[in-house]
């Protein structure tokens, strides 16, 4: 068996936004050298997650407005986290969108369905933040 | 290291709806030969979700009225992804249902607990749609 | 390729409540021998959630409230698999929760975020539940 570790960094210039990393996921499968196995891609801050969906600028702005009412940024004293900080909707909204995905490798490629792309997305961004990617196979 | 794929095709004739693919999986991990490793089961497509949870009819009806109270299907100009399709409700029900499993193989079999049953669910239907199943272990 | 089992049981004693297990699942990666690789852990019933998110109080107490918002328990009526049972919140929260998380293991160790924890959710305690950790690599 073998593995491969990376740690891709980002600093999104807004509290909230999303950056599609698939190319970057595809080009460590290749890197790695494994053929058959499974890559595990998580955020590894707690205000942040990787979800697999499309990309399609509609829908993201459909996220933002649709995490906005499930989980409001503001009023920040409605949450008793934010005695200490004022994200505490960045935890719950990454909460929904998920911390990780896990996706197969197939010949040396990711095996993602047609439409299937690989986001980062911030909650609470303007700082330096980390994804890691683990893959393990042969 | 060992490793299997398959793919599950499904046409789920409504809109919305369940299927319990646990047997079919459990004889894919059969079929694979693997007695020690980790499946994983994903949809293929971004408006359908794998998930685990109970086989109880009364369950999955809340389930659907749940989820179309978090993310109702219309009207459908409230979604800017519906201008070009009228299926943003599917992404959203699938982002709280989520996109894949990861199920322990021990012994060969899936190493569930006593009521965990592994369903497609589909948002977006009529039509024919995958699901990917990837095995590794040994 | 090697492979570790372990199952972890909890008798919480509330409907609901919190308990951090990463120090045991530390343990577990440790007695695994197992230096690089993935360990899954999940919930092995489906009223219950392993998520990893920070160990802070505040933030527990808004899971909890934001759980009712988005999933109440009462009235009990509301929900049809409570011809059965009470617990049709239970499935709902967990759902938001998730049931597992797959984590890396470089060098030995779990290979977290700085503030990341790993948590067991119960949504319907008073009862033994269970956890299984699944270890494989090399």
């Amino acid at each position: 068996m073998k593995s491969f570790r990376k740690e891709l960094w980002f600093n999104i210039p807004s509290r909230r936004g999303l950056k599609n990393i698939t190319d970057t996921v595809e080009n460590l499968v290749k890197e790695s050298g494994i053929k058959e196995g499974l890559v595990l891609v998580n955020a590894m801050h707690i205000t942040a997650s990787v979800f697999i969906n499309d990309d399609e600028t509609g829908l993201h702005h459909d996220y933002e407005k649709w995490l906005e009412k499930l989980a409001p940024e503001k009023p920040y004293s409605q949450y008793e986290h934010n005695g200490y900080e004022d994200n505490a909707d960045a935890h719950l909204k990454r909460t929904i969108m998920g911390r990780e995905v896990v996706v197969a490798i197939t010949d040396g490629r990711l095996d993602l369905g047609p439409w299937e792309q690989i986001f980062y997305f911030e909650f609470d961004g303007k700082r330096d933040k980390r994804v890691l990617v683990k893959i393990i196979g042969e």
